[in-house]
């Protein structure tokens, strides 16, 4: 790898006259600037992170660390996060981090090596000491961390109880949840709000609450369960799309009519849940408003060094389609 | 940010010492490591790009450059490759560049200042010659490029031949093709493949090849125009699962059965198409193996500095569905 020493070998001058050249600050004889020139192309030169860093202070590069590629939620909310990072001039890399606290560390700790200018991130395991540790601005996305850190998250609580209010408004009186986990925020709160809709109602000792560990697969083995044991159930709240896909297809598998005689209502409104024949409500989040709003926050804090620590809750709105 | 300059005026020794203190090389007096240690600890120092590569020669990160993280078979790629890079002790970083050569270049260019070790590469706009500019050890996955740089593929003219026979054998004797994009070699070799095969039979004066535009809401309205002009369609082949799956609903939306009157393939063998009602048949292509084979590759062109050009062809694989 060629370095700005030798550049500056090559062309017969110091390190710090290569660095003003490529700063175009300081006095350089036009002479000596034209050597300079010639010598960084000659010699196919790209300041590194150390030297541009030192010169500019920033890299223009934002990474997105998320828990989960294989869920469609987050490369559409990556989606929305490159387009207003590139409207800003900021190239994106994405992390991928299973959620696993030590590869969250490890990516951290790799880009702060690699100065990336800004983070966004997703993550269930780290507390904002640990993030803030890094050095780099940060915002954190969809789930709620402590409070020392800027967030931008939905109110899943209320879109839990809307969703099941919704579902005791068309008429089910018998309503399970398939859960996420207890450990996400997100999906814990969506939890809650279920909890809170169904407490009064009659069937509660039974427990109607089963895990579909965030993937279509799981969350059918659950629903075909749930619903042997229980098939008196004539509403089901996925914690996420993806599950309700799942359960669509365990509930068809079985024979039994959506929705006539069982609704079913998701959570995010990804587009997979238009493809499916019935298309699934959903509590849509407002993906796009959402990773436009981790870039600007992340800008006034990257730009203008603004350490203000706001917290943005958003609306999700319901979407009526076919499975309810 | 915090230089070796900084810990190496902190600890009061100089750049060369604290440099042989990092690396543990050479001969330092214990008290002396210890000073520096110190200063590294006080001031959180971690070393960035340029003093990492000019003493260990690599940052241990791969790039993955693919061009549409909303098509699940490119995070079900990633996560594969990702496996393989982890079990290496490499991190992965992924960008997402849409297929535009200018994103495209503009992450090379990036990469390059970042030191990333390896890339691989998926990528329809650039030649070999604009990606071994970059200077980093690259692969290219699933697209075929001109022949200077190692790549991996599978055999898309051959799994387009299979999909379009295995129609016929089951009895389908008038074949629509959902396409990609002739500029992608992949979705390109396989309509080739198509018209190999249907290039005498007596409808062959119509044309039933319709663009898919790589999604499933192109797909629905593609599939919709062509089975109302040509309502004798009695099989499509989809140039990629998530078409397929875009067909699958078109053809339910038409109350056409399948696969009693319509048989539906796809080609890619992701998730999707087994959580379909009915699920669908598709050219499977080896996902885990493939990704696997890139980070071998990789590694081989990175550690050991091995300049041969390889091409690695895998076979596709017919796994038969309820679609057909």
């Amino acid at each position: 790898m060629t370095t700005i020493k030798d550049v500056a070998s090559f062309a017969n001058v110091s390190v710090a006259t290569v660095s003003r050249v490529l700063n175009n600050k300081g006095n350089v004889k036009r002479e000596t600037k034209l050597q300079v020139e010639k010598a960084i192309k000659y010699l196919n030169y790209s300041p590194n992170d150390l030297a541009r860093n030192l010169f500019t202070g920033n890299s223009k590069m934002i990474a997105l660390l998320i828990p989960d590629i294989t869920n469609p939620f987050f490369p559409e909310l990556a989606s929305s996060i490159e387009s207003a990072a590139n409207e800003h001039g900021y190239t994106l890399i994405l992390c991928n981090t299973a959620g696993n606290q030590s590869k969250e560390l490890t990516y951290l700790s790799a880009l702060r090596r690699k100065c990336v200018d800004g983070i966004v991130l997703v993550s269930n395991t780290l507390d904002s000491k640990q993030i803030l540790e890094s050095g780099i601005p940060t915002v954190v996305l969809d789930r709620e961390t402590d409070f020392d850190i800027t967030s931008i998250t939905v109110n899943n609580y209320e879109g839990g109880k809307q969703a099941v209010r919704f579902l005791k408004d068309i008429g089910c009186d018998k309503i399970a949840h398939i859960a996420g986990s207890d450990n996400i925020s997100s999906t814990k709160n969506r939890k809650k709000g279920y909890i809170e809709m169904i407490k009064e109602d009659p069937w509660i000792i039974e427990n109607l609450i089963v895990p579909g560990g965030y993937s279509a697969k799981e969350s059918f083995k659950s629903t075909i369960k749930i619903l042997t044991t229980h098939p008196d159930i004539n509403g089901i709240f996925a914690s996420n799309d993806v599950m309700a896909v799942g359960v669509l297809e365990a509930v068809k598998s079985l024979d039994i009519s959506v929705p006539k005689d069982l609704a079913i209502i998701g959570f995010d409104g990804i587009e997979l849940g238009e493809i499916t024949t019935p298309t699934i409500t959903t509590m849509s989040q407002p993906i796009t408003a959402m990773g436009r709003k981790a870039v600007d926050l992340l800008i006034k804090k990257m730009q203008y060094k603004n350490d203000e620590i706001s917290s943005e809750v958003f609306q999700v709105e319901l979407i009526k389609r076919e499975s309810t």
